[in-house]
């Protein structure tokens, strides 16, 4: 036997309350601590790049598409004609690169606390950061939540692309928070957020949907996806929207009439995304 | 430091193509060889008991419900008049308890090629074998492959509930078996069967979708939904049938015939499983 013949496997596993998600890497590329966080990145084959913070799965070079089309594309296409946008969150330039595909965007502002995510995201993560050079891109290192507070109908779409509710991220999931996003949004405005894995973190999921029923005021929707990297894989958001349904004012002219191509979303998973498994639609009603 | 503190954690990850599924738990409740693979039972804190054939994931307590309801009621429901059911495989018990809530179901037969899959889950899963004892059932221990042979119009639904496409199930998964299916189902049958993650395994669907299209001649569907102790947590089904049309023929008063609680499974989720995510579509098309 040749030592150099056995081969050294390198696995990570993102536990989540009994159960995890397990990855293979080749090498560990970035591991850094910001004032907020700690950011590794991950070199693997099977998934490319793979961005932790505080030791949880971020973003992954092969299966980001299906999280950042989804909180993207299901407000922008429920929306009428979005002009305004502002992102709280989501320094990877995922969700980014998604809402500058839609034509009638003219202006996005995005608000990222820690600017280390974004200088690392921009060294390691160029298909995703690309669009931070876009001339409709305003990028601000702020509180999110402080910031929000400044505005009153002033945004078409707000998207709340942010990690757990826990830390400094907590916030983001309150009813104070919904509130302010509420006044922030333009009569006809719609937000989008993401809102855990419901199977896995039930509670959470409870408590979330309270929280936008009671802090947002309008019709509050959940729509599910799959997300390969995050606890359990599969996903859901939150659609807290004034005026338009994401059903019924939902057009299939609507959704062309920007043409580019998407590797998830289309018009048929926009509208099936709004089905849920009975044992969704049972933890809901328990918190309306 | 009490070395009595110090808690000992026991994981396994069932490995996949450089990701994986992973588990806590308590202990190994049975590992013993049969003649045709390993089967071992864990007990856990998150999903109960899990079943694992060949160190694969099969069965978890707490997440079965949403593959079996999947497996069984979109065939059924799909159907007129389901009354006579053959279910290949599927040892464990689950997809024929759902088969049986069906009131239209008048005789289902269950071909598992290994009796102690059967002997073990009725010690370990109660709850998915006492449909055992329901008199409408008949247990084959033999191959399903040689069993479906003999036949020729004569089951309304077929359910092919196997493992992965490999050692003695591979020819599950085959043209030939698919035609064989073909001539046992009736002028209006159904067959479902389970396809594998079009994320992680997106070849092998492929193939499994190529060998749908050429040996069963009808209409094939693949439908998707949420596994998650399987590879990726992202499952797909495939639908082939001889004359209903599984979004066009489904009624609502159809889905509603039986009244019986489910907890994935209801006529939104039936119809919005067919809807495909992009990557999945083009993924098939590559096939047809």
């Amino acid at each position: 036997m040749n030592d150099d013949n056995i081969k050294q496997e390198n696995w990570y596993t993102e536990k989540t309350k009994g159960v995890g998600f397990s990855f293979e890497y080749e090498q560990k590329i970035v591991d850094q601590q910001s004032k907020f966080q700690r950011i590794e990145v991950y070199k693997t084959k099977a998934l490319g790049k793979i961005l932790l913070l505080d030791g949880k799965t971020m973003v992954s070079e092969r299966d980001e598409f299906a999280y950042h089309e989804m909180i993207a594309h299901v407000p922008l296409y429920t929306h009428k004609n979005p002009k305004k946008v502002l992102i709280i969150g989501g320094g990877d330039g995922g969700t980014l690169r998604e809402v500058l595909r839609h034509s009638s965007v003219q202006e996005v502002t995005l608000v990222e606390i820690d600017s280390e995510v974004i200088d690392v995201c921009k060294d390691q993560f160029p298909n995703l950061t690309s669009s931070f050079q876009d001339p409709r891109v305003n990028i601000l290192n702020e509180n999110g939540i402080e910031y929000i507070q400044q505005y009153t109908s002033s945004f078409d779409i707000i998207i709340v692309d942010s990690g757990d509710p826990e830390k400094f991220a907590l916030g983001l999931f309150s009813t104070e928070f919904y509130q302010s996003v509420y006044e922030a949004l333009k009569y006809d405005g719609i937000m989008s957020c993401q809102t855990d894995n419901p199977f896995l973190n039930p509670k959470e999921v409870r408590q979330i949907y309270q929280n936008l029923i009671i802090g947002f005021e309008k019709d509050i929707f959940i729509y599910i996806g799959y997300c390969l990297i995050y606890p359990g894989s599969f996903w859901s958001w939150g659609l807290a929207t004034k005026q338009y349904h994401p059903q019924n004012d939902f057009r299939l002219d609507q959704c062309c009439k920007d043409q580019f191509p998407t590797k998830y979303y289309n018009h048929g998973i926009h509208l099936a995304s709004f089905q849920q498994p009975n044992f969704i639609q049972e933890l809901l009603q328990q918190s309306s």
